[in-house]
């Protein structure tokens, strides 16, 4: 087979590249290992920035996303018993986020290559980048017994952290950074009316906590636990109660609890790999980056990624203009470490850390009041939640 | 004796109050253990903030420091070879520090005690605060071998980290929060140009640099050090090279050494100390709260709980209201974290620390990043170097 660009992984990162590329007329073809149904029965994330939404629509992927979608003009952080409001619309000058479940996200995206007739191979195994730093580079995979290969002008990685393309990066050309945090989230989606119109991120003593939602017949809650806890160690009835002790009277006394559709526990980690290019490959998403949830940051960080490429893709075949790829590593990760950053002071300052000394107790305690004191405190907190610019 | 407000400590917390409650017809004893030359003779910070000058011209004591003291409208990070300045004017909405030594702020509070025939008495030893909690408080002291006593309504303790005020309340009823750095600043004055008209921050991978200033003819250099190092370990010499090697290229250039005429090593500590009253003894400035240097909040937040103080005690002796003394420790204290958080943010920021992983440290380059991205992370800084409202 040959293709102008070949896209491992087919998750939302790469079907929104491949759908792109596609509308300008480049070719792509889509390689994952699950099938359609397994990557849809993943749950993930819900808050997309503005400009992943605008994406979206660029890929005419938007039109359910701007029907069945809410638009959040603002959150709530509950602590020490009250509820203050961050109002993203105000301080971000007048942006907003789109709260859209990436399984529904990552449904539209398929429907349009399906649409599109853009090649998505399901099953694909053993898939492995070669000649990255040829003029030449190839992909071999493996469908059933039969193994193929697919020719092409450059390999985007887009397979997730524990994919393939990262790690045939040589390990002198890679650096990687992590942190890891002592705590995990405990998640339960249920088929309950979310308790807030608007998220709600608790700070409290026993530890954070999150009111989420889907839809609004769709919720998702989740607890601090500590990195030992095993999902079996929680029946849903301790779930729940644990999740009112955390929130405040007013909001615990409105929830309407119902049986776990999905109950998980994920760790809580950051990592980054640096460069995001390495010869005619390029890295984007969880491949390079992941982030810890709080804040909303990884499939955002994703999208942006997938922005620098499109656009460098684009001037590339368009007009022969390769600064954009070669600016990309650099570019990208530039806004990936804001990301980062991000995830970690809002990780920061809204978790119990089993290590903290009174001190840093009492600081991120000051870290809230500060930023419900001050304009600018909050207008910085809004811009990194709807997104930083590109 | 009988006064209606005795002040233990004679430094500029002290002095400012005393002379501030003289101008309104209330009366004040300073109690100095150390001798007027004594005092002058400490070298401290000397950024303040703008409310702190607009004190300093209420206490009609801001003449000298009108005309001998710079504004600084901005000051300069300089991180990864690059120079970044920070518009103090232009992102807190037109305000600004002015740069004057806490010494000579000091001698001019003194002249304008001695000017008002203000009773300061120094060599004042064996300082001891009784009955804080009745409505008849006094203090003990010892000057030679004379013990006197002052009867008083008030007890303001205003005598440092080491004084006796603190150390007078019952353990019981103090809650003291600490936090060490790892490190500590080596700092040396010299009679020599200063290498730049603003304060110059330096991130560097062989740790924090400062070049501050006291007048036009006065520098004041700092570098990070280990808290192992002793003042004995550094030459005048070695400390202008190591000072260089921190220094963007065209700063060290420029940079005129000269033979030191005050050498130091200041650990970093912070400490606060709650609650800020006892009965009727309120504590202020050092004897409350430190903070690292980072940032020039330590002389800033004794002059708002001098502000606090001031217009409580106002309050209590014009209009029989004791709201202000009521809820001065809540307010204080208020302030006091959100100037902890802040020397915190600067300290962290701008440090090297010997346990950082590598992602930590990539993180605190990308703090620098953001800041001068953004407009809100640059006011944000602004309007807590210039300092938060009262």
């Amino acid at each position: 087979m040959k293709t102008q660009v070949a896209i491992i992984g087919g998750g939302p990162s790469g079907l929104l590249l491949s759908q792109l590329l596609h509308l300008k007329g480049i070719d792509t073809i889509v390689l994952e290992r699950q099938s359609r149904d397994y990557v849809l029965s993943r749950i993930r994330a819900g808050v997309l920035e503005h400009g992943f939404a605008e994406l979206m629509r660029e890929a005419q992927c938007g039109e359910r996303m701007d029907r069945e979608g809410e638009i959040h003009d603002g959150f709530i952080i509950a602590h020490g018993g009250r509820q203050s409001r961050v109002d993203l619309h105000k301080y971000s000058g007048g942006s907003s986020v789109v709260v859209y479940g990436q399984t529904e996200l990552t449904r539209d995206l398929y429907d349009a290559r399906e649409r599109m007739k853009g090649v998505v191979i399901h099953h694909a195994e053993d898939v492995q980048p070669h000649d990255m730093t040829s003029a030449a580079p190839h992909v071999t995979f493996r469908v059933g017994d039969e193994v193929q290969r697919i020719d092409c002008d450059y390999i985007i990685g887009a397979d997730g952290f524990h994919g393939v393309s990262r790690k045939s990066i040589p390990a002198t050309v890679l650096r990687e950074y992590e942190k890891v945090y002592p705590f995990g989230w405990l998640g339960v989606l249920s088929r309950t009316k979310p308790v807030s119109p608007e998220l709600i991120y608790v700070r409290h003593e026993r530890g954070f906590a999150l009111c989420s939602l889907r839809s609004q017949v769709l919720s998702r809650y989740y607890i601090q636990v500590p990195l030992s806890d095993k999902v079996e160690d929680w029946s849903d009835d301790a779930f729940w109660a644990e999740l009112k002790r955390r929130l405040p009277a007013e909001v615990a006394e409105r929830l309407i609890t119902g049986p776990s559709i999905e109950k998980s526990i994920a760790p809580l980690r950051s990592f980054v790999a640096e460069p995001m290019r390495y010869g005619n490959m390029f890295l984007a998403g969880d491949a390079a980056h992941i982030v810890p949830p709080t804040g909303a940051r990884g499939l955002n960080s994703a999208a942006s990624d997938i922005h620098y490429l499109y656009h460098a893709m684009l001037a590339h075949y368009q007009n022969g203009d390769d600064s954009g790829l070669d600016n990309y590593s650099a570019k990208a990760l530039a806004r990936v470490w804001k990301a980062q950053r991000f995830s970690w002071w809002m990780t920061t300052m809204l978790h119990t850390f089993p290590d903290n000394i009174a001190y840093d107790q009492r600081l991120q305690q000051t870290e809230l009041e500060y930023l419900f004191s001050s304009e600018a405190a909050q207008s910085s907190l809004a811009e990194n939640y709807v997104g930083l610019p590109f």
